[in-house]
């Protein structure tokens, strides 16, 4: 299998997915810049690592490209109002994202935030068109429910919040755990378990999704710590050595290299086995989770 | 009946619910404060209009009342967060709201923000939630759909798009009419149109509602234009002229405060003459309709 071709296959097929859920600009519509601007933020690139996951461990179930779209696209516009928030001057104060204006930059900071609301917002309205599309059926009204609880103040916003409470403070282990856990960890939880959910997977096996999609996000994350000090900007595609020049306590700071390290590989090893008790095949899945960790970007 | 009293009863019914569905500060969670924020923000208090008059309009059609309170709090927590992004410094920049420092004044900004991010998606959580109570029935999912399409783009956040995008712009009647019909407009629409949907009512029931809704709000509207110019501050327990003092393009600076006024009788009348084809009776809704637009606060 070619990885790379493989994997540009599915980033196409999602990005066309996307795109085309996303609202257009239609004359007699006053609104049309927020339109454009939920565009622009979505359409900016990224690895669009979250709908691929749920994609994929959709497949790994027998499951329907069909009845994945929705909530993929659902998951990226989510991911995509999370960094146009992050980006604004009260929160990371970033003005550049992937060698492009922040949507903030571009538009205005009012716009950043409503272009932030509305796509958090048509993340549910493209949802619930899912939630229709399969007739009401539990499995798409659970995944949805997934995809609320894992965004939300007890997944990825209140990873957020404690980020920000403990911005400049040096933070434990334990800390930092409950941070990545939440802020990065919960939508890759939640990617690969609406794509089992969808599929049909049982309460147990969507249980054990949770707990790969866990580690995978745990090790991605000290992966990121790790290349932020061992790589250049060259091949990172952005400046490194960012963790230590904002002060930001990271696994390397915590652990040493070594040590997260071999974190990676426990956590990797762990995901890896407790995906084969299922029994069922996805050679692109195995691949993508071992490019997540063992990357240099 | 004494409407005082049957409105703050119900107001106390409706907020004792919404209460019970936020979440709560408990020993653990990192991100406590958020909780805090989130309740400060719902609890300032507020007239409750949207989650009453989408329970009234199900009473209307004999549903109940335990069916709606999922999604009468999801509302009113989407119109909260929208407050408070509104009062951001990016936006309005406003430190107090009833008297009580705004949230990010209280929190911080960036707790604005995430507080707002926080309710917006805690109202799908919640009323997801209410569509698994109704074991997925496809009215609760229709229900929710509505309350997602009138908060975004199409709806709420595209109005406050328009209006932020002809901030001390002089404007035309058309788009006074458009902002308001999306900011103001859309989520008293989305409460009796919900309302209606989960008590079973019809598609043409719906529309019908959904017209009744238009004209109430367009008539509330005008209203508070109205107030702005004829009220005393004592009365409106908020500055006045803040209109003219702002340049606003009113309904009163557009077509003066007499026509205006025959605008609103004329929306008013043309709501309940509507709402009278139904044949149903609910004293209260009619007389919470009058109070509506007939008020001096």
């Amino acid at each position: 299998m070619d990885f790379k071709l493989e994997l540009n296959k599915r980033i196409e097929y999602v990005e066309k997915n996307i795109n085309e859920f996303l609202p257009k600009v239609i004359i007699g519509y006053k609104q049309s810049e927020i339109f454009e601007a939920m565009e622009y933020s979505v359409l900016a690139g990224g690895k669009r690592l979250r709908p691929i996951l749920m994609l994929e461990t959709s497949r790994l179930f027998g499951g329907k490209d069909d009845d994945v779209k929705y909530f993929f696209s659902a998951i990226e516009m989510i991911h995509t109002y999370s960094l146009v928030h992050d980006d604004l001057p009260s929160m990371d104060n970033d003005d550049f994202r992937r060698g492009k204006p922040t949507t903030h930059k571009k538009y205005g900071e009012a716009m950043g935030v409503l272009a932030g609301d509305a796509l958090l917002n048509y993340a549910f309205e493209t949802g619930l068109n899912g939630v229709i599309a399969l007739s009401g059926d539990l499995k798409a009204v659970k995944a949805l429910k997934i995809l609320a609880d894992k965004a939300g103040v007890f997944g990825m916003i209140g990873g957020q919040v404690v980020d920000i409470k403990n911005d400049g403070k040096s933070i434990d282990i334990e800390t930092l755990d409950y941070i990545n856990e939440l802020k990065t960890g919960a939508l890759i939880e939640a990617s690969m378990m609406i794509g089992a959910t969808l599929a049909g997977a049982t309460e147990d096996e969507v249980e054990l999704i949770e707990s790969v999609a866990s580690d995978i996000g745990r090790a991605f994350q000290i992966q990121d710590d790790i290349l932020d000090v061992t790589s250049t900007e060259e091949e990172l595609g952005k400046p490194v050595l960012s963790d230590e020049k904002n002060n930001k306590t990271t696994y390397c700071s915590l652990l040493g290299i070594e040590k997260a390290g071999e974190k990676v590989k426990e956590l990797t090893d762990s995901a890896i086995l407790k995906l084969k008790t299922l029994n069922k095949e996805n050679e692109f899945l195995y691949e993508l989770l071992y490019s997540l960790v063992y990357r240099n970007n």
